[in-house]
């Protein structure tokens, strides 16, 4: 006979954790309904006890330390929330789940570092381990991956993973405003952590495609990844590229090609009629084309307390029913390793903004930088400054492999007549 | 201990059952990798043993009637491609059911027709009833509000259920032609059948619209619906919604208001900057407003036998894992009869054409008609016809109540000034 009753236990009680307590608490019957099991908070830990909080929870719940948790035997299910690719978020999921607890977690950090080895313990033991909620909030693309496009062979993942970068090139786009005044929205808005590095310099993302890819090509987690976040597109990019009928959105992308995986996260240029360049403000988006399925977009909100909650009571009402599965869709022994290759051998046109000193030879030095490198101008634009001193150059390039393209930028960078960094984005062809 | 291979009859070997069949048996590694149970096909049966196939069936696995398959002891799950809601897809699928098989249907008509009765049936023999299949193809809309969104009270979902008329909408779009000939290109790329009515009529959207009613508002299977189908779009209607900034898509929507059901299936003009107008050709889509998740958005191949068998093969694939699910995401005894709402008390500003004999007084008397209805225009376009004889009115009104729309029209359509019936297409806020 099934239990009737699966015993939770929640850790970390921020802005998520305090979500799905009272959303657990309000929804028990409505889960017993669809699952046949009623999922029961028994006990709670978190950082501030004494903390004032809103959700009256009972006294005698309360647990002291993350031990307390993993060795109670009274608790079926860890719900991780505490985050962090190390420390107490890492004892806890790893000492859960060698304690035959099944364990939901949110945090990508862990699973992308981790998630081997805590698949392999989890797996050991026929214990779920469930991370819907660290990939792209409400969008249910892990368990889609699973499960609705279990048929598929997929060969390439694409996507916008990060709500906070959307929502600041989305307003610097749309209100003409700087990278800074379009975080500090973000921030008032709830939209951005008080410490944002992770969402800026790509990070976030490349932990989200590498389960992703992982997921996806039935693979162990790979680390060669490029990474590149979106701090250095400044608002002349954002209008340049307008003006050629392209928006700049921070991109992830994961491809098999000649059996090598190859994963890149960098802000793109997209043609501004393209489905991508669609998704605005803290939407995510994922792009996956399988065979036999062909291409599938699956799209909503990517973070937040309340699309988070909708993924964590997924995966709790998976383990629920009882549906027990390799958390990386086959077993660990069937994960292969497969070779990686490098950005540099990939083909890419490319944005490239030089800012220069308006003087007699400059063009000619450039265009022939490139020419040396291989690298084929498709389109230049040269836009004096008001001051007139200096001037803009933009260029499209066409299709190179990204090594001249790299190669070309170097050289450009120690010409005395650049009065700034150039700048080098890649256009992705969604 | 689990069963390590579980049988499967394919009954319907057609396009898709074809397909079907050549996947499993390339795959079936593959899905064992997944579910660690093989899915073997013991038997296959369909309409013309002799008719000459590509598969190299092996003789002795071909049945002769359907009773063959419902009382074969041998199989486990059976797959039920032939179609049609009466007949012997009615009869197999009851009668295996019954049986205490599980079965897989693509069968959108029967599952809307039926579902209620086979759904309990199901639950009540433990078996799953598994139709991902049925509605938008390779999209996995259902196992999505069942699984990866069950955490949400959904209100209201919208979209494009109908590749093949989405295809003709868009080529008329696009190419500039007319129905017949979009029909016929459709035709021969193999994106409509021989016989098209329910693609054309809006049976079909109704038909997959009935059943994500019923799983996404937990309530039995609703038959109070409005149908238009594509069949009175015409191309100038195209031209004009251009004009406007509007696209004209066939779309079905549900939704729950003062707790009644409000199902509706029509060519709406949805503003040609929204997300939906962007779905072209053979794409399905679906969006879901739910809570906590907000707005999600699923988009893929919506048609073929490609498509198809990626969802059949979802509904196999978790069969094979054991994962027994009530086929309305609740059990029948809880599934709500739901009071439904007509469209007529829903309010929608609305694209009217009028082509008119070109005489003084028809203005005046149009406007007239339209204000004694409390119908108010919000923009009125009147172009004559090269012949100078006739003009073609085209309306847009302010939001009003569907029956007062209805009724000018009717009144408007016995005036001897009009010279072809009147054309009403309502507005969509997608």
């Amino acid at each position: 006979m099934k239990k009737k009753n699966i015993n939770i236990a929640i850790v970390g009680l921020g802005n998520i954790g305090s979500y799905l307590y009272s959303y657990l608490k309000a929804y028990k019957m409505e889960i017993l309904k669809k699952t046949n099991v009623a999922p029961n908070i028994v006990f709670v830990l978190a950082k501030n006890k004494r903390k004032k909080r809103k959700l009256n929870i009972p006294k005698n719940i309360w647990l002291n330390k993350i031990s307390d948790v993993y060795n109670n035997k009274k608790i079926d299910v860890v719900i991780e929330l505490i985050g962090g690719s190390e420390g107490p978020a890492k004892k806890l999921v790893f000492e859960s789940l060698k304690n035959k607890k099944h364990v939901v977690t949110a945090n990508k950090a862990l699973i992308a570092k981790y998630g081997d080895q805590l698949s392999s313990i989890a797996e050991n033991n026929k214990v779920n381990l469930e991370f819907e909620a660290a990939v792209c909030g409400g969008v249910p693309i892990i368990r889609s991956i699973k499960e609705g496009l279990i048929a598929n062979n997929i060969k390439k993942i694409q996507g916008i993973f990060n709500g906070t970068s959307n929502y600041i090139l989305t307003s610097m786009d749309k209100y003409n405003i700087s990278l800074q005044e379009a975080l500090s929205n973000a921030k008032r808005l709830g939209y951005a952590e008080s410490n944002p590095s992770s969402d800026l310099n790509g990070e976030d993302v490349a932990s989200k495609l590498k389960i992703l890819s992982a997921l996806s090509f039935n693979s162990k987690i790979n680390n060669n990844i490029h990474i590149e976040g979106i701090k250095n597109v400044d608002h002349l990019d954002i209008y340049n590229c307008n003006k050629l009928g392209y928006k700049i959105k921070l991109l992830a992308t994961a491809e098999i090609k000649n059996n090598k995986i190859i994963q890149r996260v960098s802000p793109c240029l997209v043609k501004n009629n393209s489905y991508i360049s669609s998704v605005d403000g803290i939407l995510n988006a994922v792009i996956i084309n399988g065979l036999p399925v062909g291409k599938s977009i699956f799209q909503g909100e990517g973070a937040g307390p309340a699309a988070t909650t909708s993924a964590l009571v997924s995966d709790i009402s998976s383990i629920l029913r009882g549906n027990i599965k390799y958390p990386f869709a086959i077993s660990n022994k069937e994960r292969e390793n497969l070779s990686s290759d490098s950005i540099h051998n990939q083909e890419f046109s490319a944005y490239i903004r030089l800012d220069v000193l308006d003087k007699q030879g400059v063009l000619s030095n450039i265009t022939s930088i490139f020419s040396k490198n291989k690298v084929s101008i498709k389109r230049l634009i040269q836009n004096p400054y008001k001051s007139k001193k200096y001037s803009s150059i933009i260029i499209i390039t066409h299709k190179i492999k990204d090594i001249y393209l790299k190669k070309s930028i170097k050289i450009l960078s120690n010409k005395n007549f650049l009065i700034k960094k150039p700048k080098l984005i890649r256009i992705e062809n969604t």
